[in-house]
């Protein structure tokens, strides 16, 4: 039975792209075969738990504007169980393949970490009920080690080894929970994991923390056989002025320092990047070269603003180019697009969260049709394989293969007077062509 | 003989804090020891022949306003020697012990890269004077692989191995300079490593090629027993539009992917370090956490601007934090501060180039005068150590030894209700505190 | 009687530069008469509600950190009077001359605007003894048109036109208040009054409806006979993505476009300038140059961050070039020094609000003295008059009169053949001096 | 006979969007008609002499990389004979209507003013026959009174009346050519009206060195009959670090403090609006609320980057949202879009400027399909007025018609109880529909 809360909302269908109808797909056509994957499998959409069901509509300068039925105050965990009902309601809505969630979404904290945990379950056992029923999946679940006011200084990070404890014994019940309920992937972001100001901090201490915790972590998941992936999340700062997990290079030094390299992979995020001075192609495709490629969080920043507003990506063009990165790293394996975006604290309306995730998923499934044809067409890949070509012939491997010592190569300029010619890198030419596509 | 460039500005001496004559030292007493160490000793100051004596006052909107002798047409390799004679009478003027260099700063470019290095060394001659006769030293060389238009899409990292291969011949060339100068560094900065747009851009293939090209010059230094440090000097972003020498971070990373992080150290710019989203004490406190600090660029960026300024750094409070970071660091070894600094394209006298350089020193050794008080005080370390205690304490240690796993932490949690309650970080008081330093 | 909340701490004395008592004033001597004016005079410093008393920890990760007694649950109005005893404690303990408020600062919002007007009423009531008690004044009021949600789209600026009759209703209560209580100015911040996204703002309605607001509100100050300055506080962005007031300039221009440019004054904030691209002394500058410029709210933002931090101004130079602004422009009138800054959220002790002005009073007490000197030397304001002389000469003088035309100007070039030389601007010898001072 | 520099690149030919010939329009059919005007009269597209002709590829770290045969040493004016002749041959491949330039792209500089304003008169003459065949116009004319160094410090706002001086009779010959050529504006961009630093500069005197400037260009427009407009073209920085021409709002404060309001318009650029901090369609939407929209420069900044980087616009969303706000304003009058972009360093070829060219002028064209679509489907208008719907009842005519005072509204509120609900902004649905138009 429905709770009502959407109305007479249906579940959106895909009419094509002459479709006037706001509450209908023009391309998200879930069944499609690109590239020889159904749409939804390239693109695994999952909605998030935190910016649609738990945020009310606060900003630094303004209260609750969002006035949900589960926000009344009373019996937490009944009110936890309608945002339960009202959740899966706007999943079958949008008919996405997953969901996402951090523990404090979806349970009310109790009184010890023991009741918290409690509540945790209560609400993940109706999950499971509903997982089954649907067929909505658990794309990954998450920790909450950072709206607390214990973990105002960190959670792993933390002065405090008991925080460290705490956040420990957090994320084990969460990764639980995860894993029992089928989730593909386990995320960290460590929003407090950084500092606010140098004057009381000792990075080299709390490097060594986070990387004890990561270890923890990541021996958890072999021992208890979870098959998913262990994902960081990187973010340059906000709330702290600095965060650890800056960015994906930094995340990958950070990995390599702590021999994690090859267990955990980066949950790469529009907002983030751009935060971080990168764009979000950059971001993937750096992941995607280093290895450690994992998934995405879909959302798009404020180029005049200066903080995470995860607003819904819209902008096509610029999806295309995060698309193509993606396809070209072999597309999501246990990865997917979860939608960390929320709309305005002014869009009041039920029909404004149905609005945000159809009209971002639409961007999207039209970003992988340009990508798909990108990459079928083939021609961006033939300028890079001609532009890097001497690099595949006698001298450049040598080169590469370490068979050349700075006097070899001195001495064959020398032999033969090189100097070499600048061909054109041909931007404007390549930046028309994405136009062709998208 | 002197030139007669800077007229009658005679050398600088110190006067004291009293002194009201802008052409003296109010701080910087070279023989005045500090925490064990005289003042020069610490701050190794060096002058930098790009900006001070190769800079025309360009910029992208306007040509040249430093009308020097040696910018006459003519003859440039007479041009050259005329600037070599003034550069060591500024030197002489300001009394620094050390100078710095890119190979095309100093002699004009030939016809091949033979012509050129002959150019060079016959430069490279004249300096080995000049240091004999004034004990004045090279704190390091660099070659410039960024101007000429055969670099414009990389050195080490461009498309073509043609490009790779010549600037490996240069790069030789000036390192057995640096080194037969008594250079204490090699730096490599990587200004053109990086990418215009990724639209023709191979990222994987570019960091092996980067990754190559620096352990020729680490396998070269060992080969030819060269003491002093290889130091790679990051920076996010201009002229290129991505720069893989982003940060302190990801230069960290990238010399553990390629195992080169106990060979290869980091010169830190603080208008890089805010380019990147740091500030300067972040960059330098990273890089001591990391095993990784070398040496310093000495400037400071505009606040409001978006590119590279390199104006003379002046602000005091500013620079104890940075010096405080360095003294913890245990101060320079091979390193010291390096004035990657221009005086504005207005500043068209000679004595500007004077003012600059005294007025930075003189801000930099009153930062070092605070930041001895502030480390020989202990009021700032002692709350650091007090605010991580715990992790002092046996339960601290066991996490740290990977004594504990996640369950073990879930246990402690649960046995003992473990509820950690937030102390204050204290940031006003300790902020307060650095102005009773400085 | 005390209500305890800071324990031990006791008035703050003036103890001298050498004191190392972080609770002692070491430069804020409040009657040293400083260009023959007592320093208190110059500086005007005011302690505001917001920050100090109704912040409470949250940021938009996370909650409530400060677990004030005022914030317990029960009779708000008693929570409002026990907020306001421990207000002019702090007052009191830092012997500050002034106060500011919003009207939702000091007493809760009722059921409706009429019980929330008593409820500030009633507040107001007891401030007007504390004033007399302890002549404490209030140095400006302002109203709160953003927190609630029916403020959300704007006040003023609201497509709503009952939304601005609300507001013009509330800050027709604040105004009475303000005056009522000897407030020597009246502030306007129009966060809310700009858009989240021009698709759905109407700029010529929006900026049509501010400027009809601010003109009865200057019609109310004539009619009621308030003696004070009415001010407009310029920030650019957030909450909204673009703020009407986005600078100094901007300001002006919308002042002139319905004729109030000479009835309203700027609050220049440093936080809003460096937002907007801006250093603290240009705004401080330009408003004196435009003629607006009223009065201060003191703060720091964070360089590497892109929102409102608020910090407490610590930095002594950067004070110093603001302050001396401030003293050219003639000092304050009706304004004064605001402390718009807030503690972090993890300085939870009582003593850190005490920390964070003692070291900013301080700071700004110290910028004063180095300020002082600065114009008292000349030395800046020779060189700057030497280097415009020649505007003073009759050519100059003409050209400013009206005097020359276009063609009178080409036929004199062309008559004389006139070639202008550039003169160093002398920044670097500039910045330096600066360092003499402070 | 040609000039041969295109090789054999012929006159660009509209295709159709199936068309995947890159030197073929997909979009722009000049004459198809939109809204009732031919796209050409739309769009009113000028190709820029600086960026296409006179720019050699520098940047700050780096030199030339484009080897023109007009970049040769030997005969200057020759050389800007050959420029013209390959200027109007690229004019001709595109089919553009119109060009703009500064004197000092079109001819060298002279020894003295006379020379150089010789030099500039020979090329017009030869443009004056070129306009003559080709049917190509003049959109506007400016004077470069940036690169030399005489204008380091400013031009009309130099400390030195002199430097007016020279300015002044710079400007007249350029306008005397601008309008003898049939010119259709006048442009003014000072990049160097600004100022490096405050330390040296008396921000009052400069000011209204620039109102009188200006104030002398209007009247000789007036004079000479100039029937097109005089337009300032806002950048908030770079070179200067400051610059007084902020952006539109600025501008348009100072033009009401000089009284220049009627007279002078603003020539907008997308890259300075972000430089801003400002969106492109907020600039274009604010000068149209403000009555002082003239005209545009067609570019795109890097957000990543903070400088003006002058790229080709590609992105049709953020096209589209631009051309909206320009037809809303009526489109262009005297004014269009000036390609003030430049291909990049690496792109040497002359097909590069091509395709630049090519890609964003069909960009543009099918940003106005899309934007005329929105127009003409009057949804974006419909929410936008029913969102404003109460400012046309009774109440809210009143109100903005002054009929109420603070106490009115007061009254008011009290004796209806008024509480306004808010409604929401359908910033999502807004944000989708966008993307069913483009
Ligand atoms: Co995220
Ligand atoms: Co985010
Ligand atoms: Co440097
Ligand atoms: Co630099
Ligand atoms: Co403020
Ligand atoms: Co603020
Ligand atoms: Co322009
Ligand atoms: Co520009």
């Amino acid at each position: 039975m429905s709770s009502g809360f959407f109305g007479d909302v249906a579940p959106i269908k895909f009419e094509g792209a002459e479709s006037k109808n706001p509450l209908a797909y023009r391309w998200y056509d879930k069944d499609r075969v690109i590239l020889g994957k159904r749409m939804e499998d390239h693109l695994r959409f999952a909605v998030c738990y935190w910016h649609s069901l738990t945020f009310a509509g606060l900003d630094p300068f303004g209260g609750m504007t969002f006035e949900r039925p589960w926000f009344q105050p009373g019996d937490e965990m009944a009110m936890a169980r309608l945002k339960a009902d009202v959740a899966f309601e706007l999943f079958q809505i949008l008919g996405v393949p997953f969901f996402t969630f951090h523990d404090r979404d979806i349970a009310p904290e109790g009184k010890s970490l023991a009741e918290s945990n409690k509540n945790v379950r209560e609400i993940a056992d109706i999950f499971a009920k509903k997982i089954d029923e649907t067929g909505i999946n658990l794309l990954w679940g998450t920790a909450n080690l950072f709206s607390n006011r214990r973990f105002m200084a960190g959670a792993a990070s933390n002065p405090d080894p008991d925080v460290f404890l705490y956040a420990a014994a957090q994320v084990k019940n969460v990764f639980d929970v995860t894993r029992e309920l089928g989730g593909q992937n386990y995320v960290l972001w460590g929003g407090r994991e950084g500092y606010e100001t140098l004057l009381n901090t000792s990075l080299k201490r709390e490097l060594d923390q986070l990387g004890r915790f990561l270890t923890m972590v990541v021996d958890y998941k072999h021992k208890t056989g979870f098959k998913g992936a262990i994902l960081i999340e990187p973010k340059p700062k906000e709330p702290s002025s600095h965060q650890y997990d800056y960015d994906v290079a930094t995340v990958y030094g950070f990995l390599k320092a702590y021999g994690l390299e090859k267990e955990v992979q980066v949950n790469v995020e529009q907002n983030h990047a751009i935060l971080a001075g990168h764009s979000f192609e950059h971001e993937l495709a750096l992941a995607a070269a280093l290895g450690i490629f994992g998934s995405v969080d879909l959302n798009r920043g404020h180029y005049q603003l200066g903080w995470d507003t995860d607003q819904f990506g819209m902008n096509v063009p610029e999806l295309t180019l995060a698309m193509v990165e993606i396809l070209r790293a072999g597309g999501f394996t246990t990865g997917g697009f979860n939608f960390d975006a929320k709309i305005r604290r002014q869009s009041l309306d039920p029909v404004d969260l149905v609005h945000g995730h159809v009209g971002s998923m639409d961007a999207m499934a039209r970003a992988l049709v340009a990508a798909a044809a990108i990459v079928e067409d083939g021609e961006f890949d033939a300028e890079v394989a001609k532009r890097y070509a001497g690099w595949d012939e006698p001298m450049g491997k040598a080169i590469l293969a370490g068979d050349m010592t700075l006097e070899d190569c001195a001495a064959h300029v020398a032999g033969s007077n090189l100097d070499p010619k600048p061909v054109s890198g041909r931007q404007e030419y390549l930046e028309s062509l994405v136009n062709r596509f998208c």
